[in-house]
């Protein structure tokens, strides 16, 4: 097609699998590729295979790591007694961006979905409780998005969270409805955390 | 920084390197490669080192091959007897797309400049004097690009196969489909009108 080679092409292929990359983006990136050093193109390759190898989730809030412990969980004593339970890892990233919080967090990697058949147990909830009692943890902060599913996740953590008798507060709707957290720009991240309210019940 | 892991961190700094991709576009995509199953991570990086250990370049028009002869060459008996000369692989591509061509190739891999030190001995000129008598070609059509550079070649070029006693053509310059005249450059404007031909009905 186009008079691609069979390579080219595979590698066309493997490139547009990737998030907001076309087949127009994809090609321009294999030319470059194709073109490039091979030291470069090898670098690239490796950067992929350690990235993927090496990446574990922390034992403690699930969030990418390297050791055991990801560095902010390694970094635990000088970090607020607080936990924010986010839905996905980049939401960390996001977070952290904004350097307005000092706390701790937990990637639960999923919210509750009844249509996709996620219910709480498919959720790191238990290892969250542990967190809480073990680490005299005085404040929860829900992160979760603010699609009906993030909603009902919230509402839930909410309940389970209660017997503890520490807070639990819900970032502000600062977020646009629908929207995924780990896109937002840090102005509007930073106000959702200066406006988060008591979950009443 | 902002919580990256390093291996993360190395990841978006490779992928960062490629063309149009900015630092928010190459976090998404190593994010995206972190999450994806293993195999399809390992899929991406082999496609890479594939796509880059086995494309050479044709022995005959230097564009991409993964045997001696690219797909095009190999395909020469049913082509036509014009050779089209590109700067660069990814010309071909873009020419093979419109489908309107049907004649050869030759990949210079460059332009005459003296201001990088690229003379007539860096460019394989001698490789497309020796294919238009070996395969004798009728009409080399250049289609270089339209900067100075790219101008420079052409009449080179011209120079260089005049003696052959074949036709040298240089593909049109002018407004280009779909655009509005008036926000064309001066420059384009006179060399479109320059190379106005006569309306038939």
């Amino acid at each position: 097609m186009f008079g691609y080679t069979n390579y080219l092409q595979k590698l066309i292929e493997q490139l547009s699998k990737l998030p907001t990359i076309g087949l127009k983006s994809a090609e321009r990136m294999a030319l470059h590729i194709l073109k490039s050093p091979q030291q470069q193109a090898r670098a690239l390759a490796e950067a992929i295979i350690n990235a993927k190898h090496n990446t574990k989730k922390c034992q403690e809030c699930n969030y990418f790591s390297e050791a055991e412990l990801c560095p902010i969980c390694k970094d635990k004593d000088s970090r607020e007694k607080v936990i924010c339970v986010v839905e996905d890892p980049q939401d960390v990233i996001a977070i952290e961006r904004t350097g307005r919080y000092k706390g701790l967090y937990h990637v639960l990697w999923g919210k509750l979905s009844p249509l996709e058949d996620i219910g709480p147990k498919d959720l790191p909830l238990n290892q969250l409780l542990a967190r809480i009692k073990q680490d005299k943890i005085n404040e929860i902060i829900i992160a979760t998005s603010s699609s009906r599913e993030g909603e009902t996740t919230s509402l839930y953590l909410k309940q389970l969270i209660t017997p503890f008798g520490i807070k639990v507060s819900r970032i502000a709707r600062g977020i646009p409805v629908g929207s995924n957290i780990g896109y937002i720009d840090q102005a509007t991240i930073s106000e959702a955390f200066e406006g988060r309210r008591e979950v009443n019940s």
